[in-house]
């Protein structure tokens, strides 16, 4: 079969690659309808030492039909449209079953598409491990875009603003705003934000936030002008949704006492310097981690079925699965407003 | 001063009424702007037996401007814009003082205009006591209608969505239309529900309910309806704003397992029928109670003012106090879909 | 093999039956090497009308070890020793493998050895379905009456506890005095209760209660007693572990305001009257349901291998299996201070 | 009036200081009848630049009698027993009068005896700002070094309990023993924790907390220790009693995955750096703060009322005022044990 294949630094081809098949009696073949790039591929794309091998497929989100399934497989078979969660666990442990594979306690979480074991899902088949707890079904009348956006962005978001104690009634600032900043601020809305402050430095980006309910904010003068539309108070729930030292600043700026600060950018320091005064005189709650997909689609689902959480405006692109090296380029390159790009095989 | 008074059942009549005075150091005297007649009103009005005297003042929703306080009096001014809570305590236990009056410590609570030593508010102005803890500014550009929607009926819906676990993704239903029912329905989307099934015979109601986001159903196919919409699981939180035994019955129906069922209709019976076989295969929370208004606003008064929850909505009627009594007959008929009356001194 | 038999009202048997298999993929054979006799065993064996059919084999507590699994099965395998859950799922839904199974999407769950299909615990040998979420492994050191708890009673209380919303420093009351009860006044105290009045009319039950840090008090008299002790704000959390009218009546009486009263006991009585103006005055929250066993064992299992939770002393009899018809009518005469009967085939 | 003043670094005197008057309405005269220094009182002794002026009166744990109450003052009378909050904030927004002074939108929250406004405790009378919410009435029964104790040490160890999400079952280490941090290991029991960790490098400590019911690791090995009592799993929750940089890292080193750290010792520092990377993998929750005191005084009045928490071993000395500067000098050179010191006018 055919699948995106990283070669080394801005260096993804359409190549020919191994057909999956089943390596244990748990999994399942899903031969992939539609995938994404999600932000954290460019880590491995822009050679952030995300990586240090070379020659896999990549990608973590993907939807698909189940084409064959183990014979311990309970819930899933042969013909089920299913969406499948970016990272997956042993499956056997009761944090895995839970949906919580960040807590297995088995073999640990795996990410797919990033080297470490499980092929990724830019492809035209994967197998997938743990089917039982790493497949949902599609409900009816849900789009491919959704669909894909719960395999991953979504949960993050939403992961995001529950780390960030989003509550009725919270003022909330989310800090960037490319596709799961966009979703955390649907995130926020729906859980029953008053205000999302939504700070990015690209016009386009906030006009998209805008359009979704959010007060859009230069990130230049972020703190100044929630200071203001505040009366002094700033924010109770700040979502950081870059990763940079930076940003991560900004966030820890925006936060008002007792509020909560979320990480859900990829950082790529090992170390940043935490203000800890700052954070003591406002009594922080700092939160990182990721997210366990799984476990937020209890809420999820019903709440995209019905339309609270509509999601699928961040996609900006559809390419076919072989043009897929310049689906890579375009989104690095930041290049024509590109925010999602959805891929077909 | 003017005010309407109760005369007995169906006779509330616009009469000379003492001037209010400062009875003790902690209260003020409100000039009221605008006041509103409360479904609750009508079990007086109606002569359901709720009040045992007559030759009161009526009324527990108004809103105004302070002309004196007392001494001990320090978060209010003369000339402050204020909406009054629809009860008091004695303001000075740790209980009043975080806004819980329903676990008052000293003298328990009290609510305006219900033959029970607080004047009523349907009145061209009114004691208050407790000041501090009873009152709250009224913020800039916030309209009479929400403002007097926060003395009672929003944070008493919004208790009712509280108290029925309302949570994002959770599948609800609001049981009866009225005011209340109608600002539980807003209450249950600001606070993430996937889908909100409001239910009443009235077909001007559902459409309402309808307009602010809402599934209307009529109550005779209650059940079969949302069973259907469900696949069977019926709904995880049901908020009951009539409070008849019949209407208890029908939220208890309409729950699935491990649901919440929260009444805020004022029932008038002592004892109802509890269908416990039911309750335990259920797994049901069950709540009850009267709705600490004070402690609501922290998350309501921004939401109102950001937009979040609109409300206003709900009234149908303006009229002069002078008017008052035509006000009760018509909201008592429920004529020409009359919902909600505002009155002004 | 032999086992206990349900032959009519105060007929239980040790008899032959016949031996386990494996029904289906997922399930497994548990050699029994000890099991008990719940107090709601006694609701069949006085035939109250919950068990239509005779003939079956009784009892829903048990441990063991297991001797034969199912090819599906992942967490198990043979030699294991292990407690089984008093009622399974289906095993595969979402619900079911987060430990939820009342809450079963599935074919629902069952409870063990009440006639509906899986056979009774009070044998030498059982079948045991889904054995993946209906296990878990003993922990070792735990002892064989510990382990028995785990499988219902001290998850049946646990979850009174949290269904009362006992918190630190809440003051909590439990309304009868039984094993479950008794696992009750533990369970609260480990999740913070400032004091447990632990009420009962028997008085070797009532100073078993004080040994674990209760203050025992007569039934007849807890209403004043409670009232003297807290000043007149009673209990904030009562946990009723009786299931009788007057008792479920006993614990909202002892509810002060604010208060939670969830009932465990399991109630006889399709319709008891609830006191909805008294409710209403206070606020209540009102809980009933049947405990999802597996969902507790994660603080559960802990907190018994640490010692922080006791729960052994519950058990007053050991009898051989072969005894079992003699330990159910002691157990139902409540003969010589009878608590609980553990059995040994 | 005589006091302890501060004359810089290690000089602390027994002086004369001005009488305190009433200042305002809304305050009252405190005769004191027992004081206590606290760790961070060391802070100043010791010269950290915490206190950047010299020549006032330190303290901020004290208990005594109402000799005098302002006008507006509501809840006390010349007479009362009180115990003193540590910090006081303006007592008239909303915030303060809900106990949480940390988010005092008034003129903010100020801690008594540190040179910024309110004079010391350690003194034979005080000033009480806001009395009606920095008061609270010492419950009968209760002893000087339990009052003293609520005044500032349990309600931040609590603090600390709470903000490491310590819950029923979870698996808990508290990093330093000192007072705070003992009394951290009563909190953690009395909310539930399966086990607690107690690390600290002297033996003497580490004996009192296992008395308590902690388990007692030497700071060396504490990692080594935790990882294999638990399995590798590590700890659910870590309580950071020092507030150096690297007992910080201690903590963040014990927590396992989705634990939460929570720092109550006082940071000297302004900036520390956070290991980002492993905070994301195991995906944690930091919290720091400063404890609103008067919060945490609902649950814990009657937790100390009813002996579920005792607190008053941590004292170790009992001095008069008089001798203050030989118990700060024992205290800062943690001579002979020395734990807590108490002082009396």
């Amino acid at each position: 079969m055919k699948g995106l294949v990283y070669n080394g630094p801005r260096d993804v081809r359409y190549e020919s690659v191994k057909d999956p098949s089943l390596l244990d009696e748990r999994g399942a073949i899903i031969q992939i309808e539609a995938c994404a790039i999600c932000g954290s591929d460019l880590h491995i794309y822009d050679g952030h030492g995300f990586a240090d091998r070379s020659g896999f497929c990549v990608g973590h989100e993907g939807i698909g039909e189940v084409v064959e399934v183990g014979a311990s497989v309970n819930r899933f078979r042969k013909g089920d449209r299913v969406l499948i969660a970016g990272g997956a666990g042993c499956g056997q442990c009761s944090e895995c079953m839970r949906g919580r594979v960040d807590l297995c306690t088995g073999n640990g979480a795996n990410v797919f598409g990033i080297g470490r074991g499980l092929q990724g899902l830019q492809a035209e088949a994967a197998w997938v491990p743990a089917a039982d707890v790493t497949l949902a079904p599609i409900p009816e009348g849900m789009s491919d875009e959704q669909a894909l956006l719960l395999t991953d962005n979504l949960p993050t978001a939403y992961f995001g603003a529950v780390n960030a104690d989003v509550h009725p009634g919270a003022t909330v600032a989310v800090v960037g705003l490319g596709p799961v900043g966009l979703l955390a601020v649907e995130s926020a809305l729906v859980m029953g934000a008053e205000r999302v402050f939504a700070v990015d430095l690209i016009p386009e980006r906030r006009a998209l936030a805008e359009r979704l309910g959010a007060i859009g904010i230069d990130g230049e003068g972020a703190r100044p002008t929630i200071k203001e539309a505040t009366g002094g108070r700033m924010c109770d729930s700040v979502i950081e949704a870059v990763g940079s030292d930076a940003t991560i600043g900004v966030a820890l700026d925006l936060a008002g006492r007792a509020a909560a600060v979320s990480v859900i950018g990829v950082s790529q320091s090992r170390s940043v310097p935490f203000p800890m005064a700052l954070a003591f005189a406002k009594g922080l709650t700092f939160r990182i981690g990721v997210c366990p997909v799984q476990s937020f689609w209890p809420p999820l689902l019903p709440l995209v079925a019905s339309g609270r959480i509509r999601g699928d405006r961040v996609f900006s692109h559809h390419l076919d699965l072989a043009e897929g090296a310049a689906g890579y380029a375009a989104f690095s390159a930041r290049e024509d407003g590109t925010m999602k790009v959805l891929l077909r095989p």
